[in-house]
């Protein structure tokens, strides 16, 4: 069952993000193209120099500025269901000035996450009494909490990726390249439905003990143990991100036993996943399973982060982060450990806290795939 | 022949930055992922919520700031030629807080153009003594001057897209939708040495009178004239882009005139090219015949743009742009002629300014190609 835009991206939102830019005390959001616009409007607009920005006053009608030249692209785009006024500019004209004549003297801004520097500067030039604070302030309590249709296409996309990693054990060969792996990975990725490859990581023997190595020529040996970190976004927007262990022929020593480790690690880890609990102790779930084994210090990145219309949201599961789970929070829970210089090992799965636990969206077998 | 990285990102370019940064009275440079930082180091890094900072301090030593995942790929990457320190930082750790320390106080930091708004806003409050500037400001001197190394990367990447637009006549067929031919040709942008697609634009019939159509489901009619304008991005980090129109049989009455008038139009801009004319000249270049042949408000866009490590970039080729041309300017020649609703045409060539006139880097015929 394929996703549909009114359910991503239903045209109430648009009235819920005023609500909330009100509720935070921001007189206007701007938002430059990346997922805060994409979230609120459905528009997947290019990110180019030329200014498109949707303009949300708190009080006043949400309009948004274009680029005459985007004006066919944004009338054609989801965003055109929004019945938001689409205000065009000319080649040589200053919309910045445009915004801020329209928007009238504002106390606070709130900035799209990813506005680029050459786009908040000349906002702050051009509205220089208005504060900036990040739009993220006031959307993120919106986009944490995912829709049924949100969830839907996480699912969907969880299901891609696994496809992708159903195929990897045909694909992991003594003899050849991670980087030769990687390119067929890359391409399942695509096949599987993916409109974007985000990363593949193909971590083998001593690799695998740097979480974000991605790609080597170095020549897979028989006995290695293989991380693979795949994923990408889906046409909806949604993205997948999974984490399997691979082992081609059988392990080396000691192998076996820390993986055992961190597969109750993992378990114990979504097991913890219900509202009211903080993101800290969802990664102290799976902290404590391996600290107790002897390898905390091994253990060397957060648990997880969130994940949705990026690869990279909030919340992220790490110490410090008292923010309370609620239900439609997704989020990687994807605990590791790695021994620098000889190999390592990472389980990732993309969880949805729901009304009473949670959900797992990958769904591939946990044990060590012998390849 | 193909560019070798310390052609194109010399290990000398950090202490022209330095000089570069002095000299414009900034502080400190902060360089987060991107092609800022990819020009200065050679590393191209990617863009997370995680802080990858380079710091170019006017007075003192240049470091960079990773997370500690990321330290293995830093060291991996060309960055590690140049000597500067990297200065790993810790899950829980606050990256914002060490960059400050290490700065101490300054007057300005000049931001990466494309630094997101939830990295400069955290800037801003661990460094609220220092006004915010774009490094652009810093830099956009040294960039728009392209070397020899980067000259030649951008001739590799010409040749590429040229070798493209050679097989589009065989794809474009009535019958075809825009987005099937648009798919082959995006697979031929890869196979021609690209490392990822820009974009793909084929405009046919009334959709080639919308300059940034990209790809629609309209069926490819015997006598329409089709705009196809596509780019992509070599593995050297350079740009291509190219326009050649087309026509799928006979064109339409007229449309061989005014595509006459334009390609005079083309020719004249690219013929203004040389040292010290601005940009805004060359723009007029291309205006003025279009004008004169009674078609000014068919010409809604810019002259054109720089090319380089971006596929916009400075400098502007558009009215009121006064900067002068220098050697090793690069950028793109695209006037076009747009009759709403029926059809339209632009010819695009990347040209670079040489010590004594132009030199184009896409050759493909600009006779109107009839497919």
């Amino acid at each position: 069952m394929t996703t549909t835009s009114s359910d991503l991206y239903p045209v109430t939102r648009l009235a819920d993000v005023r609500e909330a830019t009100a509720a935070a005390g921001v007189g206007a959001l701007l938002l430059t193209p990346g997922p805060d616009l994409r979230y609120v409007t459905g528009y997947d607009a290019l990110a180019l120099e030329r200014l498109t920005c949707l303009v949300v006053p708190a009080d006043g009608d949400p309009f948004m500025v274009v680029p005459r030249l985007e004006l066919p692209a944004a009338e054609h785009s989801p965003a055109a269901r929004l019945g938001v006024e689409f205000v065009p500019w000319d080649e040589t004209a200053d919309p910045y000035a445009l915004v801020a004549g329209r928007v009238g003297p504002v106390a606070t801004v709130g900035l799209a996450d990813r506005m680029w520097a050459m786009q908040s500067l000349r906002f702050r030039a051009a509205m220089p009494g208005a504060g900036q604070v990040l739009a993220g302030s006031v959307l993120r309590g919106l986009r944490m909490r995912k829709s049924a249709g949100e969830i839907a296409a996480l699912r969907e996309a969880g299901a891609a990726i696994d496809a992708v990693h159903a195929q990897v054990p045909d694909l992991l060969k003594a003899g050849r390249t991670e980087r030769e792996v990687g390119r067929d990975i890359a391409e399942a990725i695509l096949a599987a439905g993916h409109a974007t490859v985000d990363f593949v990581i193909v971590g083998s023997g001593p690799n695998g003990a740097s979480p974000h190595h991605e790609l080597s020529d170095r020549v897979i040996q028989a006995g290695d143990p293989v991380v693979v970190d795949i994923g990408g976004q889906m046409p909806s927007g949604y993205c997948s991100d999974s984490t399997r262990v691979y082992s081609v022929g059988e392990p080396p020593a000691g192998f076996a036993e820390y993986y055992e480790v961190l597969r109750r690690a993992q378990d114990a880890a979504c097991a913890a996943v219900r509202p009211g609990v903080s993101c800290e102790a969802v990664d102290a779930a799976a902290r404590d399973v391996i600290a107790e084994a002897g390898h905390g210090d091994h253990f060397i990145h957060r648990t997880g982060h969130g994940i949705g219309l990026e690869t990279h949201e909030e919340p992220y599961i790490v110490s410090g982060n008292t923010e309370p789970l609620a239900p439609g929070f997704a989020f990687s829970v994807e605990p590791g450990i790695y021994l620098p210089g000889r190999h390592g090992a990472r389980i990732e799965d993309i969880v949805v806290c729901t009304d009473t636990g949670h959900e797992r969206l990958n769904n591939r077998p946990r044990d060590l795939v012998v390849a």
